[in-house]
């Protein structure tokens, strides 16, 4: 990625151009199915500006009878402005994931009704009265739901896209779509895998954490771990990812989950997915701690925290060896035919669980990854920013930034689930010095 | 693949069809820098069949001036037929190679002239008067330059087209072609990871080595070890590999090297194109053992072959290291940034060294995979296919077949090149049970 001032913004798709809300408008009064959505005429619609994230234009559209949700892709970094130019195309590899995976993950994701390639245009199932999971962690709300329904999600969609679900052939056409979705990718190896490891313009974190902004620059040791991770991420390619999966990628109802917004979907370890949603439960926990809240409180929903971590990967892991055990002859990657006889369906059954142990160990190196990027890099999260005390909300990324080192440079201390559980309390009082007994 | 009984020829490229000899000769004449080659005129040109290899229509044109090379892929196995039917597309890919490595590897490649995507039709150097390695081996000719020459290509090719060599988007274009190139490679899944561990229409060994097969069906061990390679050459895109590098995809003079063939090119790890070179080496030792010949001269050309199997190693990993160390930024694996003081360029010198060292034990294994393949799966080698006396041929595979089992088995007994060159002498007298101590 250029630096901001030296970028200009290209359109590289034939047709397209930045819709209006009356383009909106327009664009979805030629489409059939989806008018009869909103019922009534065009003139009966109202439109509003929904975007959250950083990267797109998204907007609710509500006729009488029902409403749908219109996003499109800009040239741009919506949050950022002009001056961050990206490839307009990002919205084609979101369609692209949504259809991928329709078949798969049945109500877990949001209907695709309509993409439009030229103009980047999805239109998709209004998800109401869903709120994004951030925000209900932000608030202390309970959704019971989400972690076991976010395990089950990526179980579904991992094995259903890897040599285990599918024969290699079907992979490697899907490998040969998503690897072209590298424009959005960029940003992930920019702001996830080198920028908090170095000084550039980008880098927004404030002063108070500067002293473990600093040591992780010097940590060779740190680095080392992070290459080996980035370049698994580079080269691992075992399943289809969603690729931006935190919070603010989850819709939640008590009873509902909906995981939205695959533009930086790519081929990679399962393992990427589970850390980025364990990262941002993580994250949520150690927020806590900078709010104002009633102790007792606190500690209760703390604990329902940890409680969603051991969920989603208790329930991943035992959906997605559900799904390996009924398809045994679905992919290439462990035949049939190879382990038939009895003792080889016993060491089918230590292969599978060596391979989600390997998954395991994947999901802790990218969660610990995922954490630091939030604090020391360009894309900040709600959960530490509304924390208006700058010393509290730098106590609180500390024990985040304390846990993840560990993570990383002592992978051999967390090999399974309790030990991760165990180990979040242990940092939370880490504190600004990065050297201090507390942070090791 | 489905059984040879019930597959049926289709065509998917619009123009294609079989080429005539007089359909070659009148193609090239359109050609005029194809013709100025050849020189005089169509009348002039005489073409004649050369096709070696499994897969496809090879064919040289020589004028009065000089020749060229003409290939097309055939819509099935050319040395199996039209019951085994096989996508034509294939030339595509071989084209898509020469290009992508034609600036990268220079004159260790034939230089392409001409490649027509609708008769999936190739022109390209002819090369004289060098002939194929595995004749030349199984003559017991020396040639002393190749191992260096297909050391130093591997490492080219790998390196610059990998996270090492290239920003990640440039390898992920890469990716998104040749992930494309999957009718060859099911053929690579079946004949070399899948077909030698189970009873299937296509296997072809003689009645001799059955006890090694059917032990190789049982040993869940092994099929263990073949998975996992199996699994890491279907998940891995490490760097563009050739795909089927062995003694018959390379062309050879006293003096020079040239890589041919690279239709089965395919992302994936770099100790798989090197295992198979090595695999190759090793059957030729083997194979000698079978030959009437004297044993002085026997054992001294055994030792060149071992000799080649250390400069191949040694010229990769020298090379290899060489291009990272001259090109520290190029790629978004390890960053420049990331390793910039002192004590990070320490550590990156540690990286190097274990990247190599990985290298080395993927080598080991796909070597051992590759080997086993080429005794017991459908393409056989002349090295062996030479030896008249199926006992004394059993006798020579089996060797190499105990040597792989070990290797596949014991990967801890073979952390270097010095490890591997003792243990081939090791399995020569392995025997016809692989249950007899000898084969251990």
């Amino acid at each position: 990625m250029s630096a901001a001032t030296t970028s200009a913004v290209t359109i590289s798709t034939p047709g397209y151009r930045v819709l209006s809300q009356a383009d909106i408008i327009a664009e979805i009064e030629r489409l059939p199915d989806v008018a009869a959505i909103l019922g009534g005429t065009a003139s009966d619609w109202r439109i509003r500006d929904v975007a959250d994230g950083y990267m797109n234009a998204v907007f609710i559209v509500e006729g009488p009878d029902g409403g749908v949700c219109a996003k499109q892709s800009l040239p741009w970094v919506r949050y950022h402005g002009e001056s961050w130019p990206l490839s307009e195309n990002r919205a084609s590899f979101e369609a692209s994931y949504m259809k991928r995976l329709g078949g798969v993950v049945g109500e877990l994701a949001p209907k695709l009704y309509h993409f439009d390639p030229s103009l980047q245009f999805i239109v998709m199932q209004q998800l109401t009265p869903h709120i994004i999971l951030r925000g209900g962690l932000i608030e202390g709300r309970r959704f019971p739901k989400v972690a076991g329904d976010v395990g089950r999600y990526v179980a579904t969609a991992a094995f259903h896209t890897s040599d285990l679900g599918v024969p290699f052939e079907t992979k490697f056409e899907d490998v040969s779509l998503f690897a072209r979705n590298h424009a959005v990718l960029r940003i992930s190896v920019d702001l996830i895998f080198i920028d908090p490891y170095v000084e550039v313009w980008r880098n927004r974190f404030i002063p108070e954490i500067g002293a473990w902004a600093r040591a992780f620059r010097e940590d060779v040791a740190l680095k080392t771990a992070v290459a080996r991770h980035r370049n698994a991420f580079l080269s691992n390619r075992q399943a289809l990812l969603h690729g931006d999966l935190h919070s603010g990628s989850v819709m939640v109802t008590e009873d509902e989950t909906r995981v939205i917004d695959g533009e930086f979907s790519t081929f990679g370890p399962i393992g990427f997915d589970l850390g980025a949603f364990v990262a941002n439960l993580v994250i949520a926990w150690y927020a806590q701690g900078g709010y104002d809240r009633d102790p007792a409180e606190r500690d209760a929903f703390r604990a329902f925290i940890l409680d969603q971590i051991a969920t989603l990967w208790t329930t991943f892991r035992r959906e997605f060896l559900a799904l390996w055990e009924a398809n045994p002859a679905a992919g290439d990657g462990y035949p049939a035919t190879h382990f038939a006889d009895a003792a080889g369906a016993a060491r089918l059954s230590t292969i599978r669980s060596d391979f989600v142990d390997a998954i395991f160990r994947d999901l802790v190196a990218f969660a610990a990854i995922k954490m630091i990027r939030r604090v020391i890099s360009y894309a900040q999260v709600a959960d530490f920013m509304v924390i208006e005390d700058t010393v509290r909300r730098a106590e609180a990324q500390a024990g985040t930034l304390a846990l993840a080192r560990s993570l990383l440079k002592h992978p051999e201390r967390y090999p399974d689930l309790g030990a991760l559980l165990d180990a979040i309390p242990r940092f939370e009082r880490a504190g600004l010095d990065p050297d201090a007994p507390s942070a090791r």
